[in-house]
Formats: structure tokens, C-alpha cells, sequence
């Protein structure tokens, strides 16, 4: 039996803060109608896809910081979302602000199947950014004073039936970096890995070496590259455009268990990219005796500093 | 005071079986001489630069396996490599398989400096292959049989002080791919990767999959995506060409540490690319508060499987 998956990545344009939730949830639930009809069974939605990058800024209010979170999933805000999901049977990734009941915020994600029933909720564990706002910088990245490290590490979990099945993954944003992340879930099984970012199309302490493509290639890489070396397909999408008069890069993607892109978003508004995901093409890279079998060819006895130290010790 | 190598990637056509050590050499002294010529410090050879890849048969006769080893380095058969080398200061990698006086062999890599010193010696620890012949395939891949596993794990080291002293660290082809290798080195501070290779230009069971382009496009991944996780520059290296029949990629390059592709090889054949290092752009990458400051960013407690794992163990 086949083992397939028609994936949408639902890259959106910016979502200004002006903009309402329920406007918002409007152009989620347009692009999931549009990917269904064109037969996606699961759409990919970007990090934090419920309003605008809030971290950009010092917000010292906290019921205006509140505004911003998610006290459970589904709730009134976006319940439209998952009811229009589950009539179409198109599952998907969405990521959000989440506020949990013991005041806990985490940056958040789920994914949910076609019957609308959450299958696999993960919490960012790569926080990027400062916990004070850097000084002279007009937007800041404040990620650390904003939400907790994720704290349930990296559980994979499996896809729709419909869906063939797959061992699945999850990350947000600027996990996609670390390639400890990605084994950790190859390590259990992974087939296919959803992610989705806000990427700040610049940096303004990099100065020339960090602009819109070159931050776009490093995400498109990073995907790329994880893929191949976990023998996995992948799927990134991008909040993109000027939000609130912040660049975010585009650059949506979904790759294959080579490392080669199926689909890349043009645009950096909303646009959907769409691609077949046969999970038997895992076993290229994966299967006995192949390059990336793991239990083949890794040497962990050597792998010891990756989880005995936390920064760079530099020789003397 | 600025920081930096002009480091030049040597890579080199097939060496055939019946070629002689003494104009293999030579060809390895003429590449050394234009890379000096044209302002190198450092010159990266192949894996196994001195003979033809010999794991491609099946040799049952132990002597005439031992021709392909060398049981000390430097030996007579590359003394002149060494001598010529620190004449004109250029120090260089070179890997070469490694007969212990133990009877223990190894592929092995040794890094030079400008004075003939070594610097840092690396054993494979990531060996492809099989231990048995596979049945049916013309070509065999037995690096599993010929070579134990390095025993020496990630070891970084200084490079010589008018390179900058860079916190150096070495690969061997197949190492490339993992990063678990590379991330061990960084977490000691490395600043420059090198690596030699040898890559079949197919997989006689990979099918269409598995091609020249294909594999070029892994193996320059491999280089950039690992270099951009660690803020490292990196120098990889093949032997290219058809040898003895059997077809290698090329695609040497020399890589920034954004992922950057400063010089790449155009030919299958003995060519020379050439780039400078500085060392201080690793910082772009690595310094306080940036993206891959590792102290900042990392969450090693959420690692344990890349240690306790050898095997992917699906989930159910």
C-alpha cells in the first residue's frame, strides 16, 4: 500500500496588529479552501500565525501582552479554523501564543488531523533573541522575556491514518537551525517534519552580511540540509512581507528525503505551495545499509560533548 | 591584529591503480607549488590522496593489501611531499590509510604545518560501506572491512601561528554528512573545518536517485549547511574523476561561515581553488548573543537521544 501525503504550505503575507482575529482567521480559512480544492489533505500554517510578531516590541502592559496569547486550543478566537478544517478533512499545523492555566507562556504549535482532534502539540525549545531589549535597536527580538523554553523536548507522534501514518516532527522558527533538534525526532522515526517561522529579514546589528537573501538562503538551507541528513521530507512555511514596517523573509519550502526542493513560495504575501509526500522515499537515505541508517554507521561513543557541554569551550 | 589563512583546496583527478606512488607525488608537489604560488598557506588534499580507492574491490591477499597503507607518515614514499612543502611554508592535509604497528588500520588524516610538523592527526570515525561484499555490484564499497572505526573521536587543534592559530578540526568524507561530527569540533571553538573525499558518483542500488549531479548537490550541502550551523569556515576536498573505472564527484569548495561558497572546483580533474579565511567572521555568527551563540542558545537536556540512541527506534 502506499504511504502518501498531499502537503499545502500556507505561507501568509504580514498580519498587522491593526488587523482583527477574526480577519485574520479569514485569510487562514481562504487559504486552507484553497488547498484543499486543490486536494491538499494537510495545510501547514506559519509560527505564531494569529497575529502579528509581537516579540518586535517592549510591551510592559500585561493585559495588552495577553492579548497576544492563546488560553486553550481550539477557543471562540479561531473555533471556525478547526470547524472548517474537519468539514473539508484537511488537517494542519498552526502555531500560536500559548498561555496555559498556571500563567506559563510558551511559544506553541499543534498539528491537527482531519477529524479535528489534536495529534501532537510542541513548545519552542530554540528561543531566539534577548530578555531585555537591546538598546538603540528600533525592533527587538524579545522571545526570551516573552515565553518559557519549550519543556517537553521533541515527541514525535503519528499522522492521520489517511495520511499514511507518518512519524511526524514539529519545530518553530530558529529551531530549524540545530541539527540536534531534527535527530532527536529522526532518532524516533520521522518521515515528516512541519515547521513554521517568523524570520526577521535582517539584523540590525548584522550590518551588510545579514539581509533579506541571505537570511532567506540560511532558511531555505537549513531545511534543505536537515532533510537530507535525516532522510525526511519537510515542510517550512513563512509569516512573510512588512509587518507592522518589519521586514520577514519568505521563502516556503517543501523538500524531499534528498534535499531537494518540491515546492518554494515567490511571493511574500499569502500563497500556497503544494507537494506529494510518498513516505516509502524515506527509505533511499534510511534503509538497511544506506548511508543515513543510523544504526549502521553513528558513533555515539564519540558524540559525548553535545549533551555534556552548553557553549563552546575554545581550546586553549 | 587580523586573522586569517589563504587556503587553497587541492583537489586531484583519479589516481589509478597503476599509477606509481613517485608520480603521485608528483602530481600532489605540482598542485602544492601553484598553490603556493599563487599566495596559499595551506593546501587541503584528498582522503586516501596517495593511491586509487582501494575499498572499491574485494582483496583477499593480505600483502597486496598492505601496499595501499602507510606504516608511518611521514614515510619515503611521501617524504619529498613533506620536504618540498615546508620549504616553501605551506602546510597541508592529507589523508592516507594508516597500518598501526599494531596491525591495527585506520583512515586517517594529518594536518601539517608550515614547518613539516604535524599538527593534529584524525582517524574516520563515520566509515560507509560493508564489511561484506555486496553481491552483484561491479564496484563494492568496503571501507567497513578494510578500516576499524577511529578510535580518537573529535579531537580540535591550533593551526600554526601565522595561519592566525585557528581552532582547527578535521573530517573524512563520509563525516561530512553527520553533524554530530561537526558540532563536536565547534563545541571546542573551531573556526576552520577541512576534509578530504572520495564520493562514488553513484550507488549501483540507488537507481536513478542516485546520480553524479545529485550527489555533488549532498556533498556541497553537507559543506555549507554544516559550516552555517557552526559559524565555521570549512575546505572540502575530492578525489574526482573516473578511477580504475568507477566514477567520483568533484564539487571541492571552500565555504564562509554564513554557508557562502567562496571558490568552487569546475573540473573532475587536478585543479586548485583558492580563498582567505578571517577568522574574525566567525563572530557574525558565534559572538555573544548571536544566532549560534551556543551558551545562549543551546538546550542540551532536551539531547539525550543523539547519546543514548544508536539506531532509529520508530515510534508505534
Amino acid at each position: 500500500m502506499t504511504r502518501s501525503l498531499i502537503v499545502a504550505g500556507c505561507q501568509t503575507g504580514p498580519i498587522q496588529r491593526a488587523d482583527g482575529r477574526a480577519q485574520t482567521l479569514d485569510r487562514l480559512i481562504a487559504l486552507l479552501e484553497i488547498a484543499a480544492a486543490r486536494g491538499a489533505q494537510f495545510a501547514v500554517f506559519p509560527e505564531l500565525a494569529l497575529t502579528t510578531f509581537f516579540p518586535r516590541w517592549l510591551i510592559e502592559n500585561t493585559q495588552e501582552l495577553d492579548t497576544f496569547y492563546e488560553r486553550a486550543m481550539p477557543n471562540p478566537n479561531c473555533q471556525r479554523l478547526f470547524d472548517r478544517a474537519r468539514e473539508l478533512r484537511v488537517g494542519f499545523y498552526l502555531g500560536y501564543a500559548e498561555l496555559t492555566g498556571e500563567g506559563k507562556r510558551f511559544n506553541t504549535a499543534i498539528t491537527v488531523g482531519p477529524d479535528g482532534a489534536i495529534l501532537g502539540k510542541y513548545r519552542k525549545v530554540h528561543l531566539p533573541g534577548s530578555l531585555e531589549p537591546r538598546p538603540g535597536n528600533h525592533y527587538q527580538q524579545l522571545e526570551k522575556r516573552y515565553f518559557e523554553y519549550g519543556d517537553g523536548g521533541f515527541q514525535a507522534f503519528r499522522g492521520a491514518a489517511e495520511w499514511g501514518a507518518p512519524i511526524m516532527g514539529m519545530l518553530i522558527c530558529n529551531d530549524r537551525r540545530w541539527p540536534e533538534a531534527w535527530r532527536c525526532y529522526a532518532l524516533q522515526g520521522m518521515e515528516l517534519m512541519v515547521l513554521g517561522y517568523n524570520s526577521a529579514a535582517y539584523d540590525p546589528n548584522g550590518g551588510e552580511a545579514e539581509n533579506l537573501e541571505i537570511r532567506t538562503f540560511h532558511s531555505i538551507l537549513s531545511a534543505q540540509a536537515n532533510a537530507y541528513f535525516n532522510a525526511t521530507f519537510a515542510v517550512a512555511v513563512a509569516k512573510a512581507g512588512v509587518e507592522d514596517g518589519a521586514g520577514l523573509i519568505g521563502g516556503s519550502v517543501i523538500v524531499d528525503p534528498n534535499g531537494i526542493i518540491l515546492a518554494q513560495a515567490k511571493t511574500l504575501d499569502d500563497e500556497i505551495i503544494i507537494a506529494e509526500c510518498d513516505f516509502e522515499k524515506c527509505l533511499q537515505g534510511r534503509g538497511p545499509g544506506k548511508i543515513f541508517d543510523f544504526g549502521f554507521h553513528r558513533r555515539p561513543q564519540h558524540y559525548g560533548r553535545i549533551v555534556e557541554q552548553v557553549g563552546a569551550e575554545p581550546i586553549p
